[in-house]
């Protein structure tokens, strides 16, 4: 089940991965110690970058999609690990109320959350799809390619309870990022359990935070496994107050774009590596890919055409681009049948439950793969992420590589709890 | 990766299926809440028969071997469970000491130990192989079949504390069934966490005490579905004092036996059964399918040949049987390759981690499987165990059929659990 990877990874990251396989034990404990302290979000996933001499998270998606990529064969795990959570947040729970995007139309997206409802039905829950697109306003049934039928019915508030019609929840489970900001008729909603917090959507998330809290959560990694956290760490700089289609703010970007130029040219010559350092520019609250850029000098900022500062201006939902997050680029060495790949790792609660590889055949090494033209491919993970062996030897053989990814995907996990811990609006109302 | 099962499964028991798949919510809920309120065994097997008509745990192991019979693909799922299995009892654990049976040569046992250790590596845990065998007096290395290398290292106590040479575990893992006692290296070791307890031993623990547990939690499981407790319940009897060896006692054994025929014959008349009844009787405490024998009429015992009272007189570790559990015989219908199968499902704490068929082509519907050449044939329990769908034809294919292999195996875990309880001599003290 494992796909044909043409890699060729060789340098660095190969003692980094010898030395991760043989502290399994440390890691996991580490990770367990962690999770006494810190609540792991209810799901995640993250997409990794491998450059071969570095490995790192460069997004980590707090309202996942995709769900339908996962091969039946990870359901199993990804179901356990609903049923972990749902025990230790609400389990004397009854009925769990999905509420997707609103974008009705696009049934890969729409066959994400069958595979959701089928999770957490197999996990023990009445499931059911609770719409708050105002163009729902009767239960709409819809095909699904696989011959799946998905209801999608719209929501009903009645006092401080959020439900559908004869269906009260004890918990919501937030597929929608929240980009456009908090409906009103999801604020309040204090007798029900509204998982994520709606702190974790992106009207509030900065990707600045979060790298911020990885920084801190790969300091701490690389101290106990005595290893460069630069390693595992993209480096980042942060600009405010930038507006492309007005052009102010720019001068922001390109100081911070030529000075973290430098760190990763400093950097690569330390580890003899012969890579033309790139950034990325992204919205430091974009998500589906948008508002994506990549900058080799600081001088392409000067000729910014049309196009890309369009690009660059809006986000999903029409959001307004302000705050911008420069981030080090790292390529990916990865290949699927010759087309550039990465890998997206699938979280449940504190555990791994698969992932795929994001294949874009049009997209080069040094690109945004999450793009139109993108494919996905399935990853097992059963024989490798979760089982390297007490002294097999790290490298001989692909699978290995993953558990490296598991535990990559999971410090950027751990970062997100930081992230929502410091941006707890109730926690501030605490102190 | 199913294997080809010929099974021709008909009557009362697909309606039964069908009902456990539709309440799959329910009775995840049901046992979420009796998690709630009872601990589960640390790991557990159990093996069940499916007549076609009714299916039936008939034997709970709280020390269970052969975890090498599951595939990879099961493993992560063994992982996970695991992890989250250390994370209650003990997160901060850094050393694990896995106590094996004493039969150092049996490589198929040894391979179930080595799993094990992957298993319990994999999850975050340094673990080391200690053996009670007073034969094993210094590290000794053993060959597996698979390349592999299993240490094993004779156990060290001090003081409070067991261990090894230069390792100390916070954890103490037992394999091993204490069929012969507990050694007195393993009493008082209050200092640690010894998992499964020293009541789960067959020292202590008695077939009969679990199946009138088993009958409670049947019952109760009835009520919720609304449906006869019997279908998923094997009726049984007990008779202390039993020496097949001097012929006595063996009174007891014929009225139960007739009595317990009669029983079996009123449900299969009201069922419209055209099955032959037969009993199982079994040492009380027996283990490894040793002191098992069939009965069909009650004028049998009168006639048992020397061969037969051997076999029943004396069991693992050569203990002398006294106490007999007289138990409905439930004949298996399932088959793979012709020959007679019975399925076996794995839990690691609360969760259903995978499965085998145990199969034998020398033996009939209505005899132990559990004896010299049966082999293993691993089950998928990916695509099945875990994941009816919503709306899902039952019986339409096969893989349903082991969600509901998961749930009685489970029903007989939870039962594990409260026999556990009732048995537990620290919890009388306390009364």
């Amino acid at each position: 089940m494992v796909p044909h990877l043409v890699t060729a990874l060789t340098g660095p990251i190969n003692e980094l991965e010898q030395r991760i396989l043989e502290s399994t034990p440390v890691i996991e404990r580490w990770f367990r110690l962690e999770w006494m302290e810190h609540t792991p979000p209810f799901y995640t996933s993250v997409d990794i970058r491998n450059a071969g001499f570095k490995l790192a998270p460069v997004d980590t998606n707090l309202f996942p999609g995709g769900w339908n990529n996962l091969t039946p064969e990870m359901l199993p795990l990804a179901v356990q690990a609903a049923m972990a959570a749902i025990e230790k947040i609400c389990p004397e729970a009854k009925n769990l109320l999905l509420i997707p995007e609103n974008h009705t139309r696009n049934v890969f997206y729409l066959m994400n959350v069958a595979q959701l409802q089928r999770i957490f039905y197999s996990a023990g829950l009445n499931v059911r799809i609770g719409s708050i697109n105002p163009e729902i306003k009767e239960p709409t049934p819809v095909e699904l390619p696989n011959g799946e039928r998905l209801l999608l019915e719209p929501v009903i508030r009645e006092g401080r309870r959020l439900g559908l019609k004869h269906f009260d929840p004890c918990t919501i489970l937030l597929n929608n990022d929240l980009s456009a900001g908090v409906p009103g008729i999801l604020e309040d909603l204090h007798e029900q359990y509204l998982l994520p917090p709606l702190h974790a959507g992106w009207h509030v998330r900065r990707k600045s935070n979060h790298f911020r809290a990885y920084e801190e959560v790969a300091k701490r990694f690389g101290k106990l496994l005595g290893m460069d956290p630069w390693l595992i760490n993209p480096m980042f700089a942060h600009c405010g107050q930038v507006n492309f289609a007005e052009n102010t703010g720019l001068e922001c970007l390109q100081t911070n774009v030529d000075a973290l130029l430098t760190r990763i040219r400093k950097k690569y010559k330390e580890y003899g590596i012969q890579e033309r350092p790139f950034v990325v520019v992204k919205a430091d609250n974009g998500t589906y890919g948008m508002g994506v850029m990549m900058v080799r000098d600081a001088a392409e900022l000067d000729n910014l055409n049309r196009r890309t500062k369009n690009k660059m201006n809006v986000i999903k939902d029409g959001q307004q681009v302000s705050d911008v997050l420069i981030q080090e680029g790292v390529i990916t060495h990865e290949r699927i049948n010759d087309a550039v790949a990465e890998p997206v790792v699938y979280m449940m609660d504190r555990y791994v439950v698969g992932g795929f590889y994001r294949v874009h055949a049009e997209r080069g090494v040094d690109e945004n793969l999450n793009a139109p033209g993108a494919s996905f491919v399935p990853l097992a993970f059963e024989k490798s992420a979760l089982q390297p062996q007490p002294g097999s030897k790290p490298g001989a053989s692909v699978p290995n590589r993953f558990y490296m990814y598991g535990v990559v995907a999971r410090l950027a996990m751990l970062a997100a709890a930081y992230e929502l811990e410091a941006t707890d609006p109730e926690a501030q109302w605490d102190v």
